[in-house]
């Protein structure tokens, strides 16, 4: 297909690499432009403006950092919205909250585009690999023109439904489980902690029972281990997700109160200077509540 | 070996029937007799009392249904304490306080007599099945000569020290960690329902991904099903652990923000009705507080 | 009226003088006998059991200072339900747990005698000086009874219904709303001082507005002058008065978010060494939470 | 003083009524002309915008609805920096986030005027009667400057240091307190409903002793009564409020508990039709989830 693809941070190059390789016809565009080189050298077009990315394009993808460099990629007077074709699609594949998403659709149906929103799950590693997932959500017509996309960009996509903000909303509520997931090991480290026990003991039994997946035993070695400077998500973009799931709560009623203990500590753990470590520093801010620093 | 097992409750007669099968000489106790008969049939010799079961034992198992019963079994004036030979051990195999556990060990030691509390992890089918983790903590000698017992009993053994009340804080922390997914899970599917997703959407992703571990797949399907009815474990029962982890976690001076946020869903879910649910019902009460049901 | 008094800490002896001084005739009870001497030299004669300070009596009061010490005191061998004649009452004042209260409304049912269940509001000073409040419940013939002894003992009594229980649940829930205070005042503390603003800014309008009361007075005052050496209650007995309104909840089926916040902040407290500080000590929990320690 | 005023809501136009009172020289501008006629026929002057309002004045007054209103009113090409004269004031006295009142702050510095944030304390008939409070911070000389204006305005003032923001977050943690007290008082009453005591025995305790204030009268009274109809504040604008404690506790790295729960419980009275109803509604809330309703 011809693509534009906007964004070339980590995600975006390994996702515009992948699309290269599967022989699509990629136009890319990135603020600063030296990003481009080697996907250039590997077969893609540069553009020099995000209109240029959208012309005679009949998708773009976009994977920017946050929801104002979305708004103004999609909704800027030199943005995707004025120069996309009719009929043409964008699909928003970054984490971004239900604010946002929700204007691109209402401007893009306005102007007789279609927006997708579909988030990859996964790393930029899982994504390079072709292990990440996808979760899309947009006109059922829509889901299925962008097939050949989802092929070259990941391992399986995740259907939910035809509101784009619905992927939005299974994203963030992936991002809030995994967040669940470290407080509550970090409470339990520090309870068995308290009781004389060596982390690596609870660990054992997280990695071989229960909770054997990806998400626990990563995650809860990082904690047995504290190994929080080997940094794969800092503490900072975390709180960054929490809000985005706060506001996702707020805007559909929703209490979440794990939501608000995981935000809470968070704070605390950048209060006391964790804001660049890996965001597991949840437990160490956990076990100083419970005077074990 | 010559062993005493008391207390013939669904996860007591597997573990029984797992130990004569293994060939150990086993005496059985149970309150009310009726429960020992096929496994007397399947070559247990039937005791009359607490102290009959102890008689000659180098070992005592208890597996009662709750602190009370194993505190008046044990130190009671008919109890192991009294009864059971100077060097010879009790494991306490169900699931129980610290307070208790610390009891035990104490009166344990100045009778001359080993305590290992060594809690089980899994259902009564796992246990028949051998699939059964064992959490175990006490004097390292005593752990060694346990070893053919936890052969017999279950898949693996986790070591957890040699103060019993280590393996206690393990178990429990064990099944907090499951209470706090269980938790989060309600809370990510109130979350997607209210943006118009299939909860089967958010299941998919939960089942694949990051989270692809038993605790996950048979809670979360319970969830998306709706499925309370079919009862693995009350919402009662679940409070009554809620309470054991809360009271560790006082006699240790841990806070627990997740365990105070799932005891006041179990209380939610209970003051609607779902006592007798299975606890994955926190998640209904967690649809209510949203507005979904 | 002819009155027994079990009980003679700083609490009940201040009561028991005030009874004197209205001129009932009082017997009095302490487990150490030490305490009555002044008592006895002030009218009241001495009672060598808790037995013989129900003899004849037309109403016995209980001032002692656990659920532990009120059972035996009560439901004892030796206790007043075996020692106190039909129809005369027993009126338990202390602050004690739902479940006690419930266990002697009937067992002195039972045996033909009325409870009342009439906790104190307010501090010994208070009690002494005839200032404090009572939350009485209990037969509405039986209240009337008690005037007489209300009137010596306090400045108001607030009836809370023909249930005795009824008492205890409001004398907890004041209780509550006094830890919820403190709490929230510590939060706001560590707020405006993160905003360089001095403590004495914000006491300034806790003081003066629409928080003006006793309670965000002394308690916004300590925590704004961080005195918490000068202990009015310490910070483990308000953990024990939490658990007691936490049981009450348990009991009734009530989520209360606010008391699990107010647990988990004593325990951190706790954990770091305020345990017999001033309870006001949880603002400076909170203060350590936000990186201001 | 020569004085321009902006914002004539209820609370904009109760202060201006007291300034032109008090004889000082007022320009009043309002989006919606009408609302200044009768201002206009006290004796102030109508503005045709924002920059006329400005014109010559020794400080202009902002009161506006929301962060964005003063955003725009403020650094807007047609906004208060580009037309207020050097060493002229401007006094936000809105209830505003801590970020907008640092970029003003900012603004004002870099335009050589003076920023003072000066929130009242009270509600549109408390300011009317002279009994508001005001939480003032700025510049020492600036305070001074303002005195004539504060003494028409206001009862009372409370200096909060040289950082305007000091005083935002003052007036935030003072909002912060009365929803915490109303969360506190929804849980206790739902607590003694559930062992049968009339609500009237709960408040007449709260009015009366250690809560004797007019923030637990007030809303013990309206939740005793279950007057949510008679609308004060409405849980939709509580549920901004609160949003702007969080940010501002977020921008300081403070974990604020009590203020998830409030949140939460705002958003589960909004999620069950209470948006427009008085936010003492949250006491509605938790009886639901208290299984009471």
């Amino acid at each position: 297909m011809k693509i534009g693809f906007i964004g070339l941070g980590r995600m975006g190059h390994a996702m515009a690499t992948r699309l290269i390789a599967a022989g699509h016809e990629v136009l890319v565009y990135n603020r600063s432009a030296a990003k481009a080189a080697d996907l250039v050298r590997a077969g893609a077009r540069p553009a020099a403006s995000v209109a240029a990315a959208c012309a005679g394009r009949e998708a773009v993808i976009t994977m920017v950092a946050d929801d104002a460099a979305l708004a103004e990629v999609t909704l800027g007077e030199q943005g995707i919205v004025p120069a996309l074709a009719k009929g043409a699609m964008h699909l928003s594949m970054g984490t971004h909250g239900v604010g946002v998403i929700r204007a691109l659709t209402a401007a893009h149906a306005e102007a007789g585009q279609i927006h997708v929103a579909a988030p990859m799950l996964g790393r930029p590693e899982a994504v390079a690999a072709g292990q990440a997932g996808i979760v899309a959500a947009g006109p059922a017509g829509a889901l299925a023109r962008c097939a050949p996309l989802f092929q070259a960009l990941g391992r399986r996509v995740f259907e939910a439904g035809d509101e784009p903000v619905g992927a939005t909303s299974i994203k963030l509520a992936n991002n809030f489980l995994l967040s669940c997931a470290i407080e509550a090991m970090g409470e339990a480290f520090s309870l068995v902690r308290k009781y004389g026990v060596a982390p690596a003991a609870l660990y054992d039994i997280i990695a071989d029972g229960m909770f054997t997946s990806p998400a626990y035993k990563i995650y809860g070695k990082i904690i047995a281990d504290e190994s929080y400077d080997q940094v794969g998500f800092t503490t900072q973009l975390a709180l960054k997700d929490s809000n985005l799931v706060l506001a996702a709560a707020e805007a559909a009623r929703v209490p979440l109160p794990s939501a608000g203990v995981v935000r809470d500590r968070l704070l605390g753990a950048i209060a006391h200077g964790d804001a660049d470590k890996d965001w597991a520093a949840m437990a160490r801010d956990q076990a100083r509540a419970s005077g074990l620093e």
